[in-house]
């Protein structure tokens, strides 16, 4: 931490704030500026509040030097952490693609999907039981029947099954049926939820919310972790901007900068990240092309018909189209897929 | 909601989209104009959902033309409504100010402040017991304890309690305690714990979330509306955007939008909004001069020893300087306080 | 200027930073942390770039302490500025409203407006010649018989002149006319103008540009104090931001920011700042209560016809009314209007 | 255009609309509705103003339906535009590299990165003679010297030229040089600079605003198309968010979008989208991945020496890597490099 002292302060003052650091446990190490007195702090400067310094007579300003997570920082874990859902490892060297449907809608619509996207090359089955939905009135999913039908679907077709938790008292029933509990990005500081996964022993897929710095987005899978669950993916899905033609603006900056601070895998959703089917294919490219380890990627037989997120859904076809351009970059990328 | 065919569209791909239209109960009404064809669609649009015409080929975009809310709406009920929270009437011609501590930390900080505010002219008390922290290595809150001793500093000072509830499984449990129960930014779209707040009796302080659009604040509040809780007070407690001399942007602009399409009180946090105590009396003023029903703030005795937000925390003293300056403005206003 | 060492730095690398620190002519100060080494950096750090420390291997992160700008800032002048406009003082205790068409169409709708903001109370008078507008294919302004139908105003009104200026080659000719020169949002980082802008004696109206930093629009101001031009006025007229109510989205909170580092006045447009004319009285009332030193206001005869902006203009009435009740605010103030 | 009326309008109403449509040379053509009455109308919207329609009684919004721009849009002219740059074809099957450093700084370091560029595989040489910088007290480029280094560079490597023209009064000499005039991210909109760019027979690269939509970049472009110059260049650059770990957000989203609405090139600038040299790899790889015709890349000997953008500046070794890497990506998306 660095104590920048306003251009006012006097020696005076810098003996105040060296007494309050010292009373916190931490050393204070003052530098006699041409313009300013600048106060290192020494010591783990995590343990103590920014307010508790900043506030002190003439303090401009209290600059924090050490990122806020520890668990999740490469520092910590220089080697890349490679999660196992259902026997498919996720951020090793596979690049790996989640896809199926928004929602969960019946047996059919699933089970024609899983069995398409499996043959297309997918790895895991996405599909929603519980549903966070913008509006009251619209269709906010099956629950628990939903979950059956994703478990139908595993039977047949083998693939493991990504699907949302919403709440606490959901986690232990989700789990049941889930190998990869979903975050979504409404929820992604919803600090008790986190805690809780961090009791679970299923991994956990983890999604940005949308004005998430990655600060922010790292310190809520440092919730998990903490809780002693080391199976966290991160999740790109969008981030709001002031840009009209996507619904969201997909971040693919975020993944070398994941890549350099944390050790945990990140896929990319260019489903939510853009909100358009027609720009799904040439973003899920970029992603893998910019270093992600996977997609998850929304498929439905008819997204005319879809009980939600038509718009953003491929059919089945495009979604074959997708597996072959971006198997071609993965290739490219040095990617097994 | 309005079609706008693309400029290779046929009448024959007219005549498709007008069966798909009939077909979901509405009425279809093509123009056919220089550049473009644009079909008109006659129904109560909120019924289905976008996608399912935008996917039909050749339609270019599907524009919604009415509000996605109805019982949020000005529309629906032309005047203003004036919630009663504790006896204090929100939204009609008083300014309501609500104060306290970020967190409920101890007896004496708590009962200090709201015996301080209460003299300062605060209506309502607020104390966090249940806190939603960016890092899980600081504290969260005292929890049940810390509604107790929220229902202490009631029957002291006779000041109604506001306070956060995070979860469904608390919402029972807080709304014994609280006169106003308050739904954190984080929250806005836990729909789980809307839906829930929607079967209390209790009014609710719902605070926009730093990403939300208007109407994604209004739907939230729809979610509130709809379960048969009428009793609905809006916040603003800033957005997220690309300014750094701020934690957030308070967004004031949102008072009058919010005045012009909905029935509902707003009131404003500038504590949050703007993240900086020295900021908090200007924007203060600012608020109730561009309308706002009233002010919510975070007071401490020793806002340097504070468990939580410190640094936008305003000492006893600088609260009652506010109290005396938005008192003019709110007196200029024609507003009693 | 602050230097992080990443955590795999050793003594050998302090010193290779050292000696480029030196060799820039300052002087480096190693304080070893537990988790990092971190070097205060003693001198004038506005005369070396980041960069040159930066990239030196083990560097993780190079923090600035001192502010880029320098004669715009408080520190070296404490007392506001207060900028002489034709007569009337911007700054000080008055508070100064700019309003007039957003474009000089004729003569009629000129003086028409200008008789009656006067006779409101407007102290200066706004009209745009030269436009820089979205669409080439819409009015571009009329030029110098513009500039000509402005002095007629003045000299039937006594009404000082405000009006754009948009390129070096045109600071001559508009400087010949008006009393104020308007820079443009769009130029606000046109470092040519506002170079040229340093060296005329008239006083330059500077308008914050979308997505300007509060840094970013000092500098500018920095530009033109650097060039020998001390008559500077801030002018805050909405930022680009998600939010879909607005055009912009009016920032109150840089008024008390501006106040705090700068002795430049500020005032505020809320007509380009919402875009809507139903939002300019409220956010009026709100800028001056925020602190704001004036306003600048766009008002047409009749709105439905004019040839810009239209939408967010008001009719003569409507300026009537926003003067009654942005006075009463004045007053609560403190100010004289 | 649609217009959409008030809940409150009635008949008479719409007609008052009526007539005003027609007296604008268009037709309008009223859908009656459940909750709202929509007036179609009939005829070229880019020649009237909205603002004409939208302070009518009763009207509550005018939505228009035709893009705003006529010949930036792929409408007009559905096969790809492809630019000629000295020889260099952009927006065809090739991929093109365009390399050098940010500012010309010196014969030694112009000439040394051209001719390392020019082996690794760039096809043309960027360099900034006159430098629009944040402050005023830094480097601002070397002026026509600049330019004349870039001809000695282009006589020695056979590069052609691209070099950012600041000002309407420098654009004949600058021409004179430069085999592709850049338009700087800061003047995107000055519309003087565009309007004499559309009057020169050389090629324009015209970088995005910060803060641009796509309708306001796409309508810059109209500004030179419709001076008569129809050699536009497109280049993303990073836009404004709240986004902490690089200096701007690259939006790789753009490039898809303009594919779809514009026949017009775009190539992507990850030095300045990303602001760090680290990150230029991973998306320059995913802006061909995403479909870009190519990239401008800033290349410095020795960057912690650069007189500017040495944080975002690869070294020449890097630029080889870079070359290396985007090269498989190109094979793989079937472009020629």
């Amino acid at each position: 931490m660095v104590i920048v002292m306003s251009s006012k302060a006097t020696e005076a003052d810098v003996q105040v704030v060296t007494e309050h650091v010292e009373a916190l446990g931490l050393k204070a190490h003052p530098i006699f500026g041409v313009e300013r007195i600048v106060i290192g702090v020494i010591g783990d400067e995590r343990l103590i509040q920014k307010d508790q310094l900043s506030l002190i007579p003439h303090v401009e300003t209290v600059i924090p030097i050490l990122k806020p997570y520890k668990l999740a920082s490469r520092e910590l874990k220089p080697e890349d952490s490679i999660i196992d859902v259902a026997g498919v490892k996720i951020g090793g060297k596979e690049m790996v693609v989640i896809a199926g449907p928004c929602s969960v809608e019946n047996e059919e619509q699933l089970l024609q999907t899983a069995r398409s996207v499996k043959n297309a090359g997918a790895k895991l089955l996405r599909g929603g039981a519980y549903k966070p939905r913008t509006s009251p009135y619209v269709f906010q999913g099956l629950g628990e029947e939903g979950l059956k039908l994703l478990q139908k679907a595993k039977a047949e077709t083998g693939l493991g099954i990504v699907t949302e938790v919403m709440e606490t008292a959901d986690v232990e029933l989700v789990a049941e049926y889930a190998d990869l509990l979903q975050v979504g990005a409404r929820n992604m500081q919803n600090t008790r939820l986190l805690r809780s996964l961090g009791k679970t022993k299923k991994p956990v897929l983890l999604k940005r919310n949308f004005s998430a710095t990655l600060n922010e987005f790292l310190m809520s899978a440092e919730y998990i972790l903490s809780g002693g669950n080391e199976q966290v993916i991160l999740c790109e899905r969008g981030i709001r901007t002031f840009v009209e033609y996507t619904r969201n603006t997909l971040d693919l900056n975020v993944v070398p900068a994941v890549k350099q601070l944390s050790h945990l895998p990140i896929i990319v959703d260019p489903s939510h990240g853009t909100g358009r089917h027609d720009f799904v294919i040439p973003l899920s490219r970029a992603a893998i092309a910019a270093g992600a380890d996977g997609l998850i990627i929304e498929v439905h037989p008819n997204p005319a018909v879809a009980f939600s997120d038509g718009e953003q859904s491929l059919t089945l076809e495009a979604f074959q189209e997708l597996m072959k351009e971006v198997g071609i970059i993965a290739l490219a990328m040095g990617r097994n897929n």
